[in-house]
């Protein structure tokens, strides 16, 4: 022991006693490597710690038992990450352009989905960021299915698919009639539709704007209901409506399963309509966002509204989209409101469907609500009155199975399969168990009881357990999306990371087992799928497909076809990209051509990645085995510019260059 | 073990036993965890892959021993990725616009950075993007310190930095008479210089074009040094010079140290000067760059050449960057070339400095030269003969001091405290480890010998060893960084991740210990610094700091300073942020007018972090404690626009809005 300080002599040898270091290292001398426990030893893991190693470990070559798709906030791209291992998969681009992917790097295909994605009547520019916030992955029976993901805009109010074929974001739909969006992004059970709502509603008039005097007046939220094509995974805005709904803050929304099937839900606040300091009082939001002791829930039923959408005169045309106001949402009974506790956050489904949980917030307990005291509760007239705008408030005792007080700021919830859920704290930093009602399987004696609760690290915001969001949640890990980490990882400067932690929900206590920073994006919310539900993921396209569509390409080639054509002063080079060159590899126009390239990878190997980039052009693309892209260049600038395969392709890839000639 | 099929229970019990799990599970069974025998066993860890996950982890809370620098590739970025963990810290964009730190989304500090670093006149148009490829700390003595990174843009011929005190780019630089770069960025032992070469030769005349078949006349290579301004980091370009090098495409290079301190090395191919199909036989350029058996190691004197630059009449000024000409470098003894075997890769230089490693790439040996060999037929002129340029060969077997038989495919080697080179073999997918010579402390008769192999998947490239890039490389770690990933990870769409692996380098043998896949930017090359030697990163700036500066920011106001000023049709918003509201938080401008928002933070709490968006406006700034950003728009679209605080910052994170009112 000497070269080891006294103390850390000490802790090296309690730890190696403590975890029987010595007797593995005995019993497993002949393995080379030395005993588990001593390895342990060796590194001042404790026997927690060493635990945690080996539950979160996935060995090399082998395969993490979960996917979880996390948002990348304001990074505006989504994160997929192996679970329980932690390590990121992969990033794909959806509101931003990424140049790794090539994608809106001068791409057709990427260049095609964010100008699609960008409503030029909406916006001041054309839009290349956007926030992400509330994955959706599709399902088939309340179950994840593994074909598509969907994710909202909170920023700019839009909503983006990805096809979990070649895990590439596909469309963006630039919502109108909305700002921001915030309401989560909820499938319903099997994607009929992906439900989005606004968050900070804005004026429903002809020209966008009203003054903040005439907020109640002029001022709508919005519950957008985008109808799927069932082949494609793409949002037909032609059979989509949009429900109108009061100047609220719309917040989180989550959609019915089983026994709430047909139904949404959505949180509020600042039902107080504060608009900050231009307020009267001159008060900031925060302060005259809560002043009412309620906010309300808003209680939404889709089913019957898609046939309201459906019946000529029930709906206007606002922008391209089919709006139901809100007085028809009122007369029609496709809005209820139930009060909930003052400014609340999360509202989620239980796996059954029987109970909807609200997290306060500014109050230490769940609120959950009862589906059948709810219908119940509609089909009774059961109201203590009705908002400013004419919505019926049901009675909050007529449709509140239970609150559980929980403790300091509670925001959102997940299940697991044995009738518990799981809320996360947010000003305590910690998650709480507690035991759902009878209708979840759990004994009345034991029904809406807090029953354990881990520390998170820190300021715990969104939760998810491994396929929690569904009806087959399965109760075997947590993962908490932790805000701050302020020190949890090396300082690397004044921006720091968030922070994931692994916890394990098998035994009757939770576990942390592991962490990992996220510095790369705000992992804002995530939903947790089993690898083995992605199995429809393509290790290659057929040669010559076009990626929008998975249809063979019209500007593909093949070898021996390679050509240059010139038209005028455009110029279309029908190129193939295989190991370890481009054909043609010397293309020569003159300044002020227009130059197209096809490019066509005549690759069938999965992981045989070409890229393609251009100097001083600033043009660069990945190209996928089979894979066809163009790209449309401007050559004003005389040179001579050598392109070049920008992904590591073979022993010859620094020879896989050509050469653009711009001509004087 | 009723329930587990037969093959598995039999699996489970035989590594149970293995690794003594039941023993374990029984000294322990005190610890509520079970043993860590049993626990391996239940998730099918076998004995080794047990060790690599108690070797690899970093517990909860504690901090990984080694930082990793990694280039991005084509991504544009960086990254931070812990060691033994491999968990990726944090992204830091360089070259490419990145929106969840705010870089190149309105905030007038990226947007400087990337505008300055994009030469109108080398460019067709603004870059967004670039080829991150060798990333270089800064040094002292020839060991890192943590001050400033390095990397270059293999795409557009640029260098950027990044200041270790905050990881954010500070400064990128276009570099003028360059098109392409690859040849590495190196820091000389006392950061006086930052070393990039060119890839493509690029013609150097007075419009940057000529017609490839004047290659050999007109095209030329480039050898910049870039002095660095010891106080900030920043390149000089005025205390900057280049060298001109024959029309052979420069590959890596390495700067020398101790021994060697004072020259460059630069590795070549095709110095036939093949320009592809457009050579009068027609065939690509892989083949017309294969047809010498040798190609040619550059040696540069830059220490003389620092002279010669600062002579009158020595050098040319082309755009605005001091050249010594080829002819000029030939003439005062800058510049002489060695044999190496043909198409080699990497240029290495051993931590002691004497032995100097290039990898064969298309022969199985590397290939090691001696700096006194180097030295002594420099003095000696011991020629072989002269290239066509005029340029003086020493004779290869005056400078070799060994070839060492590896493998298929060496491309890149690194370096230990012992001894021992390990070079990365690209068609064998493997490391080989090999012994120095006696100037590295190897005994005569061990010199120069392969010792040990692992297997490494697939197709690896670069490689890292900690600290082995520098006079005090401590030989405990490598990484490998393995360019296709194939069937290492669950099938995620058709673009594959690139894989890391992490081989324990402590015992006699090399071993595979952990891997994580990179799915977001090729991890083209690495550097791994101890993270002690990272203490310079700030937790928070004095507030009211210009991040690019550190300074007061002039744009910075203060609580209770907050206005609004109007200019004729330019509004200044001097706005301060802080949990949880933006004062002032309403904002009413005219359609058509100028805004510029100045923003404050006036939070002093590490990992206090605020965002500012502006819905439709594609505004996005991460604001990190005490930072001053400024963004201006051109408010050009009518409405109500709630911008908002977009990293989550407080309970009252959502109340944090406010509301841009543009009116008619």
């Amino acid at each position: 022991m000497r070269g080891l300080n006294g103390r850390a002599a000490l802790v090296a040898i309690a730890v190696a006693a403590l975890i029987g270091g010595t007797i593995l290292g005995r019993v497993t001398s002949g393995l080379g490597g030395g005993g588990l426990g001593e390895i342990a030893a060796s590194r001042g893991l404790t026997a927690d710690e060493a635990a945690g190693a080996l539950k979160s470990f996935v060995a090399p070559g082998k395969y993490d038992e979960y996917v979880l798709l996390a948002s990348g906030g304001h990074s505006g791209q989504v994160h997929f990450v192996g679970i329980p291992s932690l390590r990121l998969l992969k990033t794909v681009p959806v509101f931003t352009p990424e140049s790794w992917a090539g994608y809106g790097q001068k791409a057709d295909s990427g260049e095609a989905v964010l100008r699609g994605g960008s409503s030029t009547a909406k916006n001041n520019e054309q839009l290349t960021w956007g926030d992400t916030h509330h994955p959706a992955l599709s399902e088939t029976n309340g179950t994840y299915d593994g074909r598509w993901a969907y994710i909202n805009d909170r920023a700019n109010g839009r909503l983006a698919m990805i096809d979990l074929r070649d895990f590439k974001t596909k469309q963006i739909i630039d919502l109108p009639n909305m700002g921001t969006s915030h309401g989560g992004v909820f499938a319903t059970p099997n994607t009929e539709y992906v439900h989005v709502s606004s968050m900070q509603p804005v004026p429903q008039t002809p020209n966008g704007y009203a003054p903040l005097e005439q907020y109640a007046e002029h001022f709508r939220g919005m519950s957008a209901w985008i109808a799927i094509d069932p082949a494609t995974g793409r949002g037909d805005v032609a059979r989509s409506f949009q429900i109108e709904l009061p100047p609220y803050t719309q917040d989180l929304g989550d959609v019915g399963k089983k026994a709430s099937a047909g139904f949404g839900f959505i949180n509020s606040y600042n039902t107080e309509m504060s608009v900050g300091t231009a307020d009267r009082e001159g008060k900031p939001l925060e302060v005259g966002a809560a002043k009412n002791d309620y906010d309300f829930l808003h209680i939404i039923d889709w089913q019957k509204a898609q046939t309201v959408a459906a019946t000529a005169g029930k709906t206007v045309l606002r922008n391209g989209m089919r709006v139901i106001t809100l007085q028809t949402a009122i007369d029609d009974g496709l809005l209820y409101f139930a009060p909930e506790p003052r400014s609340p956050h999360g509202v989620d489904v239980s796996p059954d469907g029987n109970y909807i949980v609200v997290g306060g917030k500014l109050d230490p307990h769940a609120t959950i609500y009862d589906i059948d005291m709810i219908k119940k509760a509609i089909a009774d007239r059961n109201f203590s009155g009705r908002d400013r705008f004419g919505v019926p408030i049901l009675k909050f005792e007529a449709v509140v199975a239970a609150q559980v007080e929980l403790g300091a700021g509670p925001l959102h919830t997940q299940f697991d399969n044995k009738g518990n859920a799981f809320t996360s704290l947010f000003l305590e930093s910690a998650v709480a168990k507690f035991t759902l009602g009878p209708k979840a399987g759990v004994a009345a004696g034991n029904a809406f009881k807090l029953v354990d609760k881990v520390d998170a690290h820190y300021n715990i915001g969104h939760l998810a357990t491994t396929e929690g969001d569904t009806v087959s949640a399965d109760g075997k890990y947590l993962v908490a999306l932790n805000k701050w980490s302020i020190d949890r990882y090396p300082t690397l400067g004044t921006l720091k990371p968030q922070n994931m932690q692994l916890i394990d929900l098998s035994g009757e206590k939770m576990k942390v087992v592991a962490e990992a920073p996220v510095g790369y994006g705000e992992p804002h919310y995530a939903q947790i799928i089993k690898l083995d539900r992605l199995a429809k993921s393509l290790q290659v396209y057929p040669v010559g497909t076009d990626p929008l569509t998975f249809r063979p390409s019209t500007h593909a080639t093949a070898l021996g076809r390679q050509r240059i054509e010139r038209s005028g002063t455009t110029v279309d080079v029908y190129m193939t990209v295989m190991r370890s060159h481009f054909a043609p590899d010397v293309v020569r126009v003159k300044k002020g051509d227009t130059v197209r390239f096809h490019l066509t990878s005549v690759e069938t190997t999965a992981d045989a990645t070409h890229g393609f980039a251009i100097p001083g052009y600033n043009a660069q693309v990945s190209l996928d085995p089979g894979e066809v892209v163009s790209i449309e260049i401007k050559a004003n600038t005389v040179g001579t510019f050598s392109f070049y395969c920008t992904e590591f392709c073979s022993a010859l890839h620094l020879e896989m260059q050509g050469w653009l000639l711009v001509e004087p």
